[in-house]
């Protein structure tokens, strides 16, 4: 069940300076994943709820709890079966179990009543560092890329994305190494989300997620660099342009950060 | 206080396939804003925190009430004078006060523990219909534009855009008449929030938000549909791809949702 619906058909009407022309094309699925917690001992409770592309869940759940700093891996990850979802609901809620106590309260970086992934505890009175998770394994320590194999990632990525391809509205997120080599990609119309399944995929691997470039799609903001460095990569690369919440984050936890990344040029935040 | 810092200075090292040059770069400003809320007989709480671009704070707080069915006006928005807070943190939290009770508890779509703007309230056991909140206000009846105006729209939003001429960086949004005028543009790092700014500045300014059009310089994703709903517009111009759930949630509403829009063409999801 990790590739389900990942394109809808929708009646279209192309209306262009050539005149109007009915057809099919397809979409991006977008639909909402709740994630559940539990853990010897503790009651099981929902934590997150995001809008994904259906599609590697298990993944997105566990880059997730790795990126929160919840737990650096996950003892079993399962859709629910409550009797009161439907079928297709069911597949909308997966429930992870720790085998021991989290890490961090998986509260507490978000406890306004409605602070979502975009804030992340990031408030008024708090501290910008205190928004930065540390890395639960060894942080990426070996060489980083060249700024030739830098431009060279985002096509190499892109030749990765079936579901682009198809409906062109979707973000994708890659790991590689610092030769050029990619290691995995996933998709997601969240490019949040894509980061999370990245990140998930090393980690139900049984490999670390610090390798040394991660690669995303589209602009680097504030949470994209606060999951690079959760999960220990050496340098992110991104497509569009970084924020300033972006470099500062990058700069003060020693991430290396590229924006605005084609073949011809890269742009490195010092 | 409407455009503090929009744009930052950041040292680059520009690594392109003509050799390395080291320069200096403007960023889009990434800040949190923390928004709390106050009726008469209530005590102050805080109800959403989100990742923006300083400037129209205090649309971007109006906004947000009106589309999440909180309140149609609001009676006074003010910067926090927390003797706590630095001067500068002083500026990331805005109060609105309710002239009477909220319409719609402030928290209701959001009871996840981390539930955010991305989520909102879509959960496993929630119907699509349940996402949607109705516009308090009337709806747009009147005329909707050609697809020759819609093909405009792009361009013009994009030509009041000064903070992504200088830095790349940021998303807009944008109300426009069935003819084309624009009304109205802000930009914001998070696409979501430029649209709370301009159903915002309506409404500080005592004007509808349901106009003919809201372009936006994005994708169409599930909250933005929904966004456009709670505003009252008659039709969502995007410049990127609809997801499934946001030609799913247009259509049951009766929003128009026009996507891939550019000076040669545009589709309407139909």
């Amino acid at each position: 069940m990790t590739r389900r619906k990942p394109t809808l058909r929708a009646s279209i009407e192309e209306l262009g300076s050539f005149g109007a022309r009915r057809h099919e094309d397809r979409l991006a699925t977008e639909e909402p994943l709740e994630v559940r917690l539990a853990w010897p001992g503790a009651a099981v409770r929902r934590v997150w709820v995001t809008m994904r592309t259906p599609g590697h869940d298990f993944e997105l759940a566990a880059g997730w709890v790795r990126h929160e700093g919840i737990a650096s891996e996950v003892g079993r990850i399962a859709y629910c079966t409550d009797a009161d979802l439907s079928a297709d609901e069911q597949f909308n809620v997966v429930t992870v179990t720790l085998s021991g106590v989290p890490l961090r309260d998986p509260g507490h970086r978000h406890d306004a009543t409605s602070a979502g992934s975009s804030a992340c505890g990031v408030c008024g009175k708090d501290s910008i560092a205190d928004a930065l998770v540390a890395p639960l394994a060894p942080a990426w320590t070996g060489p980083l890329p060249s700024p030739e194999v830098v431009r060279s990632l985002p096509e190499l990525v892109r030749a990765q994305q079936p579901v682009f391809e198809r409906t062109g509205g979707v973000h994708a997120a890659g790991l590689a190494t610092a030769a050029g080599e990619v290691l995995v990609v996933r998709e997601d119309v969240g490019r949040h989300n894509a980061v999370d399944k990245v990140t998930g995929s090393r980690v139900l691997a049984g490999l670390s997620p610090a390798e040394a470039v991660l690669v995303v799609s589209g602009r680097a903001g504030f949470e994209l660099v606060q999951k690079a460095v959760a999960a220990g990569v050496g340098c992110l690369v991104s497509v569009g342009a970084p924020t300033s919440l972006a470099v500062d984050l990058a700069t003060k936890a020693g991430l290396g950060l590229f924006g605005f990344t084609s073949a011809e040029r890269t742009v490195r935040y010092v």
